[in-house]
């Protein structure tokens, strides 16, 4: 069983949280067997976005087929 | 006066406050004298929950007794 | 186009969220421009609060004018 | 020549070494190229297991194709 | 459901896989639902030991009851 | 929006700069919306090369499309 | 022979070294076979002390009985 | 004799170089006493920019006046 | 409540103690507030002192008046 | 007593194990009064080697004569 | 075959990598078989110098002969 | 101008500021050139020692000659 890592940031208008979820429904859409996720930094970004927009780096890992 | 400090790591399928505070929870109801917490790391375990459980460990300090 | 960062700490009886948030409504009161904020650390002060207060270390990067 | 690198995390019920090498074999398996492997973090797992289970989580290095 | 981890540091005469294995043995026969181990630090004792004396600190991880 | 990053090694034997950019052009020749790139480290090769191969191991951020 | 590894925070009015000196006493005084403690951070106090309360959190190295 | 540290990100659209030198010009500009410079992340941002923004984040120490 | 955290070097010809109450004294003279300090890091100047200049690296954090 | 501490990396086609031996017995070989050894990491060269060549990174601590 | 790790810092009044090539040099000039060199950190001097002073701490990688 | 740095661990049975002065006092007395100290741990030995014997691990940075 081997598995693999992927970095991922995920954003939101409204929370921490929901910026992880962001990045979670993402990996979960388009990769089987996501098995954990750790969070790697938030941040939040005001130059660019109307809003504060919430961003979440989290590291997603999902076991590899065999 | 000497502070002694603990690692805990609390689960929540809400949010990772609740995940925060299920542990700082814990944490007052088995020690007297509880003065700051820490957040070391926060995850999502998703194998293993049928929902996304949100982690959060955390170090919990607390005076002793003299 | 020179930035500078700054190190503020947010507080909040609810959530980490609000505590970030805390910090940068500070911020935006003082600066022009600020762009992005990078959390540090998360914590929660319990002994000389009443309840328990969060709080959000931040990094907030301005740009300065020329 | 570029280089990329992936973060694969092997197991093993047998020890370490046996760990990596399968994120190695794995790596060896699906890409031209592999140049080296660096061991980010060892771990073992025990409660979803009926053994013990080794891990290694290693960040492999390989040249993409011109 | 909360975690409590513990750091131990197991020792050997033969290895790092036997260090960690040491103190993952020791965990186990004082401590209930033991989850998982994190690999923190290996090192080797030379002088007040005869031979060369493996070192594996480790943080265990185990569910503390309810 | 989310985006993913991934980390890559370029190489030159001019300078660092050079071996970031050599980074950077991959990248865009094979990456669509490329936001940010991240400096995580500075290598000099020196055996394997016949002259000293510059290397700058780079992440870089590129959105994902919806 | 197995070690454990606990983290205290000793105090002083006087200086980092009393603030170490506080915690290794109060480790001495509750645990056989302490080995060697490392120094985790050091800090000093302000606000709710009357004096100048130096901090100096360690980590504490015993032996654990067979 | 106490120096203050402060935190400054330049910016060049020619090099790492010129990024970190368009710091310690606008450090100079407006402080005096400035000793000495640690470069603390290098970056390039391709978003918002035309061309590629390389950009120094640098911590700049200088004298306080007695 | 928002608290700032700014970073200073404190000197003296005696300890690495007197260095930091100097980074400490100078923060007292013209900051309300000041409710903690973290030491960063220790060093000694050796080579433009005639004697050992032991330096201290300090963040001091205060109360921003509401 | 003084210590003083330098960077070896082992090398085998066997194991990691065998890889932080091969720096200790090179330690060994030319130091008196080696004391202790920390491991700083793990690696596996895969590109210049016909086999896996297991690399450990290590800190060798030994006493200096007075 | 076993390599060993140096610490040099090499200096330039031009550039960072004019500051990492010049103690790439003085390695080459006093060592056989130098084979990689990793950048440890960037800074530079602005008081006790004319000019700026680039600094490039590297640490650099050495076969042992056997 | 390049400089070299080494690490050495000094020990004292009075304080941590001695056990650098320890670590000082030998660098000094057998280089040429000593141009600073960075401070990388303290520690304190208890096992092997009749007395507590504080340790300093320290970087020493001198002036290799031209």
């Amino acid at each position: 069983m081997v598995f693999k890592k992927i970095t991922l940031i995920g954003t939101s208008e409204e929370s921490f949280d929901a910026a992880a979820d962001d990045a979670i429904d993402r990996a979960e859409d388009t990769l089987e067997n996501v098995y954990w996720v750790e969070v790697e930094e938030f941040g939040v970004e005001l130059d660019s976005a109307a809003d504060r927009e919430y961003q979440a780096e989290v590291e997603v890992a999902f076991e590899l087929e065999g």
